[in-house]
């Protein structure tokens, strides 16, 4: 099992395609030992892992802590709150701070894109994006990753659908570059109100109407609409949004036969999907959450111990 | 020592007789590991526990994360803030992505009634209901139990009264039906306004007048008063509850020689117990705090791990 | 290794020479585990530690979360938000309460001065200090010392001024009786609005320039403004008291050739220093920071564990 060419997890394009497999292949040797009565690894112990979470998120904090408490390193979770980011130190002063506490791995999520570079510029410690804005959320990527070539044993020649909005979606911003990297043919669909004003340097196909290529595609990737968003936005209104984009019962049956859903969770149901389609897809949506406890594990063991403690116990 | 017949302690019904001698009988063995400088057993190693908690309660959120902890579990904190509720992830939702992610065992607090159960519904893992409303809270019960079998050396015959709110207490829900199942005799004291409309249902006998009673009782259980509820209520004031209900210096010499105090904390000092009161009762008040570690570390173990690893070390 | 005369850090004062020496020693050990790639220790396995913080304090929490993590106790935070406390339990209850849980030491930060002492008069637990008030702060003035120690190999004949809001400065309550105690030559600098109204009884010297005795000063040890506190003061302005009392260019060559800057961070860039003189001292900063935890370390390991396991691994 080799290490990984990056320090950092910053942007799903630190990983080259061989770095994308071995992160989703020792993914799938984790999985195998979270599946174990006793799922714990003494390879990570003795290493300070910081979960800085500045925005809220118990579900993907959870993913990260459980991954490194199973890997043995000592968890530290820091979720400032507003009254003592108001004590007014910056992003590289805290960045400093905690390399001086000797902090090996930093998992960061913030409101501003690019806040985990400006973390990388200015500590030791290796760093993993886990969601900056609306720019990238590169695990979140991996683990759709996995799922897909689970399903599927490959990328090439899979048409992809993603839908939504994409034009602020950080989610989006991971997976289309990755797919298009492993060969799959990625498009973005979305109304024109949520698309980026030039969508031809989105670096993926993009169409206004999902039925017109639903019956065409392998997998139907539903972004998570923020409901905030779309009533301040131009477009009419969720019920429109959940007619034109939601999955239904007609759509499901228009889909191809083998054709998967995914989301990044958590549903809306009335909205991406009709409650009965969110039953119909749960299975897969699990599985997704599932991997991504291995595909952290993954990635803080090939970027902490891969070179140091050899194999996998 | 055995395994519990039940997967989950969602009410104190999910014991009988035996499963609730197991759990004592398991906890004292546990209390004394809690005296030794060094309070940590491996049996629940590689295990993951999380500790839900969708209502404030740093005291007994306490007792349960250093229970798993001394048990070598990897305990998980979620406390998720409005802010990330607002994301409107359903309870169903939850349990399944918690499930997703390989939890052997999950601590639930929650202001509805009700929540640990549809947490088992969609869990594979085991459930601690840690109080549900207005409806149970059977760790509770069994610290107590604990702590009367301890200092009577059983339960059959003992008179206990229960003082307080008991049309809204969670912690009534689970004491009295355990009390009476084990062979004691329960009596609710309260004002008509604080008993349920019809408080034949109670499983217990009820009384209005502490006076009455008071120099018949082998244990006075005095529940918490929520003082924003009496405030509200038809009933007059804090101040006409304690001189009616509140074990002041002048009842606590009416009390039966060997008759003992308990609350489950924390004390509103004045109003169940006079401050004099409060500190005559302390050390049994403590006792209970101490017995609550012990009894969650017998629940995980029995729930989790006793039918695997055999024996505590 | 000895061990400390004293059961708790309360206050600074709770260390003589000897005992201040035994902490600076064995924190340079523990510097030495912290730079290793395993930074763990099996000192204090089964003990447990509770971090409970009633200010918010990510940076000084995180700091002593790390250092009980690596001597592999188990820890666990307190942080009891406002609605919490509302439940009304009393300093002393809550102390009574986490005693009974049979905690091995708490670290207590709170914003009331004489906290942590109430605790150690009602716990059988250690007690440290994380900072009570305007009171004192003593893992801040151990670090600091270990800091200045390791710069100038001891204190005897060192002159540091202080600089700041001396008189609501826990910071400067726990260093200057340290330096004094270690033979240095303290003085105060302020404005006579942020000096206590009778000065002489600092027990260290005052002034009113910095400018007239910058040019003598080892080491320059800024404390953090509170700028709210400022802006409704008698002082003037942010502005006036950086024009006066910050450390720019200028008053950087002012200064001794070996002299240092030091401060407890974070720093308010243009106020204590110009953002220059800022990133000149930020090296010993977080060589402040880095030897924290290790002093965090070495006091766990003198209160709890020094006289039963009797070396450093």
């Amino acid at each position: 099992m080799g290490t990984l060419a990056t320090e950092h997890l910053l942007n799903i394009e630190d990983l080259d395609v061989a770095g994308i497999n071995a992160v989703l292949d020792t993914a799938r040797s984790f999985k195998e030992v979270n599946e174990r009565a006793i799922k714990k690894l003494p390879t990570l112990r003795g290493r300070t892992i910081i979960n800085l979470f500045l925005e809220p998120s118990t579900r993907t904090r959870t993913s990260f802590e459980i991954a490194a408490k199973r890997l043995s390193a000592d968890a530290i979770n820091m979720s400032p709150s507003a009254s003592s980011t108001v004590k007014g130190e910056s992003l590289v002063d805290t960045a400093k701070t905690l390399d001086a506490m000797d902090c090996d791995l930093l998992v960061i999520r913030h409101r501003y894109a690019g806040a985990p570079y400006i973390m990388s510029q200015n500590m030791r410690a290796h760093i993993i994006n886990a969601g900056d804005g609306k720019h990238q959320h590169p695990t979140q990527a991996l683990l759709d990753l996995f799922t897909i070539r689970e399903r599927f044993g490959g990328f090439s020649g899979l048409k992809v659908g993603i839908v939504g909005d994409i034009a602020h979606s950080r989610v989006f911003g991971s997976l289309a570059p990755a797919l298009r990297l492993l060969g799959a043919d990625v498009t973005a669909i979305a109304p024109a109100t949520l698309l980026p004003a030039c969508p031809e340097l989105l670096g993926a196909n993009h169409c206004h109407k999902l039925d017109e290529i639903l019956g065409e595609l392998d997998v139907v990737y539903l972004l998570r609409i923020q409901k905030e968003r779309i009533e301040q936005s131009p477009f009419p209104s969720l019920r429109e949004y959940a007619r034109l984009y939601g999955i239904d019962r007609g759509r499901l049956e228009r889909m191809k036969r083998d054709a998967i859903l995914m989301h990044p969770g958590p549903v809306n149901r009335g909205v991406e999907l009709t409650s009965e389609a969110a039953d119909t897809a749960a299975n897969l949506l699990l599985y997704q959450v599932n991997a991504g406890v291995a595909i952290r594990m993954a990635l803080m063991y090939l970027l902490l111990g891969g070179d140091r403690d050899g194999s996998l116990a």
